[in-house]
């Protein structure tokens, strides 16, 4: 008997040409390409779970994944195999074999995303599928303070998309810092897990702290009104990176 | 009778979907698509002169470049105008009135370029058409010594392409700095101009440095030969960036 075998990848992505992480007829996302590859090397189809859905646009710098097969080949060689056979906007960084029963989305233990604006004058060049313009200056020290009311454990419903009344909507923020860098501003963000369309969401509502449009503390109004009208809204997706998942270390908790 | 006036461009452009620089009959080039834009908001032709020929592939965060007009629009609006009118690829970060005899090429008094080479075993996804893969750990610290000694006034002619034996080929390194960001190396080189592939050469010679392949010495024995088969091969395009081109500030030398 064949001995089966899980693998989780580390997934680098530029979203831009695709249409989001998650496998769509006739569309071509990141997902679906992963599982062509896979196709083409061991000539069987196989389902490639990710830790979380990027939409169209969003981009990845460690996106993990897993899929079980019994092909015996190593992981040193399923790196270049799979590089070989994906189109150059997704490189697969690591294989490494894992327990049999980890899951990539239901083990996710933390997720960190970086939003990062462009706030400057004129459009840049060569940053443009990877940032927002926003050309007015921005205050980063009001947009922090507004940030800082969104960290802890809280009910997010304000800032999800598509929620249903019966979802649930708490999550827990663990970090959420606001830093300027040069022209650029990054959003970085840690938590459990997000609500659909959660950063963007926040994001948006923070860039109108930072124009001087709302003071910060009307973010900690926008979170306790549960009400997704209340916040500002979802700011583009090119600006969004997926950085880092992380895992919980066996035998700690 | 019209005032003429004479207006210098900052351009940032991503090298990738272009021919280079420089206009060419039937090629997509920097320039090209500028004189395009400048021609459909004036309803003329005009040629804009570039502090310096990119090639192929190669990028600018501050290409300079500059044109006469007798056109009334103000700085402000040419940046509107022109970024409205040009691909996403190309930014037109600043317009600036300058004295009719400024001559973005020939004024130039300094030119800093950087290379980026992506150091690690994957290639990236997101940085692809800005960095140039080198697999095997490079020694940052040998590169840094080769770099030094190329460091001052000296006869590149080892390290220029399509040279001829009359064209004059001595130069001034100011300074040259290799240094690791990440997993990232970037070689910053600062001089008073460069011959055609100079810093490609001067990169793929480094890099043989970096790999063991050759002693950091050896670079001043390729120096001093003055003969283009001594040095280490040109390296890619995309990894090249023309950062800013410095002019001498008015009633300084």
């Amino acid at each position: 008997m064949m001995k089966k075998r899980n693998l989780r990848l580390t997934v680098e992505y530029d979203g831009t040409p695709f249409y989001g992480w998650q496998i769509q007829k006739n569309q071509k996302t990141v997902q679906g390409e992963i599982q062509k590859a896979v196709e083409k090397i061991i000539g069987k189809r196989v389902v490639i779970a990710g830790a979380g859905r990027t939409d169209a646009g969003v981009h990845a710098l460690g996106q993990v994944a897993n899929f079980h097969t019994t092909s015996k080949l190593s992981c040193r060689k399923w790196v270049l195999a799979l590089n070989s056979h994906l189109p150059e906007e997704i490189s697969i960084l690591e294989v490494e074999e894992v327990p049999l029963e980890f899951h990539s989305q239901f083990d996710a233990h933390e997720k960190t995303y970086r939003y990062s604006i462009l706030n400057r004058p004129a459009r840049s060049a060569v940053r443009n599928n990877f940032t927002h313009l926003v050309k007015p200056p921005l205050d980063v020290k009001l947009m922090a303070q507004g940030a800082h009311h969104l960290v802890g454990t809280h009910d997010y419903r304000s800032f999800g998309s598509d929620m249903s009344k019966k979802k649930k909507t708490v999550r827990t923020i663990r970090t959420f810092d606001v830093r300027k860098v040069d022209d650029e501003i990054h959003f970085t963000v840690t938590g459990d897990g997000f609500l659909y369309n959660q950063v963007r969401a926040m994001v948006g509502s923070l860039l109108l702290v930072g124009s001087g449009s709302q003071t910060p503390a009307w973010i900690r109004k926008v979170l306790g009104a549960k009400d997704r009208q209340k916040a500002g809204p979802n700011v583009h997706a090119r600006g969004l990176m997926l950085v880092e998942v992380l895992y919980p270390v066996p035998g700690k908790s």
